[in-house]
C-alpha cells in the first residue's frame, strides 16, 4: 500500500518489505539486518523494515525486477548480479583495483565527493530503465583470492585450474588460463567434495568458513586485488521512495552510511577470528599471495576495462570519472598515509 | 493508520547549544557543523543543534567544564586537550601507532567491537568525574609530520630544532632532541614569521594551509606515525542526554558515525587538492618522511606508554585493551589487505 505523505510522517507508522539476495547465515545479510533495525530505532518506530533472506518472496537474482515492479518495497543485493544486464555494474564496488588503486574509503569518497552516487543512480534509472532509488550500504571488502587444493606459486600457476568464479572477476582470472565455472554460494562445497572444482572465490575468511570451505580446501590466500572496494546496496522502489517523508529518507541513508563503517570494522574482527580458527583448528595453511598474482589481476582487468570502454559509452563515463577522482586522491594518500606494514611489523613482527 | 506515539519527544522541538573548541574556518569544525545539520534533518526538525565556534561562549580549553556544568548543552573538542587532567586521554584517538599499528578503521573497530567505547565513557565519567556522555565523531587522521624551514634527513636531524608541538606528541618528539613549544593554532604563523619557531605540527595539508603555514615554511612532510587515528568527539551534558528520547539519542550517534566516515573521505579529497596547490602555486617541496623518523616515533611512544602504564592504572587498562584488540586485527589485516602502494604504483607510478 502506498500512502501519500506530503508533509510530516511523524504520526504514521509504515512497514516496508525488503528482501535480501543473501541467505540469513551470511555476515553481509546480518549487517544489513542491523541497518533495518537501526532505521526503526532512528525513526522512533515510525518506519519498520521487514527484512527477509534470499528466496523468501523471490529468488536472489530476481530482487532487482521484484523491487522495480514493487513485488517487494526494497531489496538488498550486489550490483555484480546485474552485470549480465549491463556491464558497467561491475564498476560500482566490484572492480579490480578499486579501481585505479582506490581502497574502500577512496571508493566511498568517489561516491560522495567525486560524483559517483549520481552515476550509480543513472545506472539503475537510465541504463537499466528501472524505477529504483539506490542506497550504497554494507561492504564486503577486501575480498580474498580464495581457497585452493594446491598452493599457488604464481599467476602462470593458475593455468588449468578449475575454480568457482563469478561475473567480470571470472574474466580477469580466465586470462591466466584458469578454467572458471559459476555457481551459487550454496553449491560450492558440494562441488568441491565431488572434485568438480579444485578452488573457489567467494567473499573472505569469515563468510567463506560459514559455508564450510575449510572442510574441503587446505590452502587459503586472503590477499587479492580483484575486489578491494566491494559494497552492496539497498534498492528501494521509486514510488515507495517518493512517498517517504524527507526525514525518513534521510534516516535510511544515514543508517546506510553508518552500516558501511560498522560492517567494515565488524568484518575486520570476524575475519581475524576466522583466520585464527582456520589455522589452529582446521589445519588450513594461510599463504601470502604472490605479488605477481596481485599485479597480473590489475593488468588483466585493465585490458578488459579498456576493451569495454571502447564499446560501452556509460561504462567509459563511469570509468573516466573514477580515473579522474583516483588520479587526485591515490597519489596523495600514498604520500600521507604511512604503509600499514610499517606499524604492523613494528608491533607484530611475523614469525620467521 | 494513525498510531499512538511511543515517545513523548516526538511532538516537541528542542534546541541544544553546542560550542566547538575549533574555529569556524577549520575543516574539523565544518564537518562537525554538517553533523549538527544532519541531526536536525534526521529528526524532522524536532532536534536543533545551535552549533558555535570556539570562543562564542567559553574559550576552547573550557569546553569540557562548560558542558559538565551545563553552561552549554554540548561541546565539540578533542580529548587531547584534557591530557593535562588525565594522561589516558591520549589513548582515545591521539596516540602514536594507532596504537599498536591500528589505522583509523581499526581504531574505530576497537571502539565499537573491542570495548573501547565503554572505556571512553569511563574516561569522562569515572576518571574525570564529569557528568558527560561522549560521542566519537569527526576524524582528522592521518596527521602530518609537519612543516619545516629546512629538510629533515633523519630522526637525529630533528635535534635542536624548535617546533610547535602539543600534548604527548611533544614528548614523543622531544626524545629526538627537538625543542618543543606549545601555542594555539592561530599563533603559529606569527611565531614562524618572527623566527620564534622553525617548524610546526598542526593537522594536515588542507587544515594547515587554511591558516597559512605555506607562506612561512617551504618543506612539508605529510606522512607520520604519531597520530594515525585521530578522532574528535561530541560531549553532551549527562542530564541533557538523559532527557532526550531514545530515537533522538540514536540519531545523534548514527549521524556521528556517518560523520566519521564522511569527514574522513572529505579530508582525503581536501588534502589531495591542498598538496597539489602547495606544490604548484606556493613553491612548497613535499617530501617522503624517512622511515627512520616513522619508526623512531613509535619507539619513543612505546617508552612513554610503558612508563605511564606503570604509574596509571586506567591508562594501563585502556592500553592493554587496545593491545589485545590490535593483536587480533592488525596481523590479520596485514595478510588480508594488499599494500596500498601496490595499486597506487601500478596506476600512478611516481616520477623518477
Amino acid at each position: 500500500m502506498i500512502v501519500a505523505m506530503t508533509t510530516s510522517a511523524q504520526a504514521e507508522t509504515r512497514t516496508l518489505r525488503f528482501q535480501s539476495a543473501y541467505p540469513a547465515s551470511s555476515t553481509i545479510y546480518m549487517s544489513a539486518e542491523t541497518w533495518a533495525k537501526r532505521v526503526e530505532e532512528l525513526s522512533g518506530g515510525r518506519l519498520k523494515i521487514e527484512f527477509m533472506p534470499a528466496g523468501t518472496i523471490v529468488p536472489a537474482f530476481e530482487v532487482l525486477d521484484a523491487v522495480n515492479k514493487n513485488v517487494i518495497d526494497g531489496g538488498h543485493s550486489t550490483v555484480a548480479y546485474w552485470v549480465g544486464k549491463h556491464r558497467a555494474g561491475t564498476l560500482f564496488g566490484d572492480a579490480a583495483g578499486g579501481p585505479f588503486g582506490m581502497d574502500i574509503l577512496d571508493y566511498v569518497g568517489w561516491l560522495y565527493e567525486g560524483g559517483g552516487i549520481e552515476l550509480y543512480r543513472d545506472y539503475y534509472r537510465v541504463e537499466l530503465k528501472t524505477n529504483i532509488e539506490v542506497i550504497p550500504s554494507v561492504t564486503s571488502a577486501n575480498q580474498a583470492l580464495g581457497w585452493f587444493a594446491r598452493p599457488v606459486e604464481s599467476w602462470a600457476d593458475l593455468k588449468g585450474r578449475k575454480c568457482r568464479q563469478t561475473g567480470v572477476t571470472a574474466e580477469v582470472f580466465a586470462s591466466s588460463g584458469m578454467s572458471t565455472v559459476n555457481m551459487p554460494g550454496g553449491e560450492i562445497v558440494p562441488a568441491g567434495e565431488r572434485g568438480v572444482i579444485e578452488c573457489a572465490e567467494f567473499v573472505g575468511p569469515a563468510e567463506d568458513m560459514g559455508i564450510g570451505f575449510q572442510t574441503i580446501w587446505k590452502h587459503f590466500y586472503p590477499m587479492s586485488t580483484h575486489n578491494p572496494a566491494t559494497i552492496v546496496d539497498f534498492l528501494v522502489n521509486g514510488d515507495i521512495w517518493n512517498s517517504l517523508a524527507p526525514d525518513l529518507q534521510a534516516i535510511m541513508q544515514a543508517a546506510a552510511s553508518e552500516a558501511t563503517l560498522r560492517s567494515h570494522i565488524r568484518k575486520g574482527k570476524l575475519d581475524a577470528d576466522a583466520l585464527d580458527k582456520m589455522r589452529n583448528e582446521d589445519g588450513v595453511t594461510v599463504h601470502r599471495t604472490p605479488d605477481d598474482v596481485l599485479q597480473n589481476i590489475l593488468a588483466s582487468w585493465d585490458e578488459i576495462a579498456k576493451k569495454e570502454s571502447e564499446n560501452n559509452a556509460f561504462f567509459k563515463k563511469v570509468y573516466d570519472s573514477q580515473r579522474d577522482y583516483a588520479s587526485k586522491v591515490v597519489p596523495a594518500k600514498r604520500l600521507i598515509q604511512a604503509p600499514y606494514n610499517l606499524g604492523a611489523d613494528h608491533y607484530w613482527p611475523e614469525a620467521k
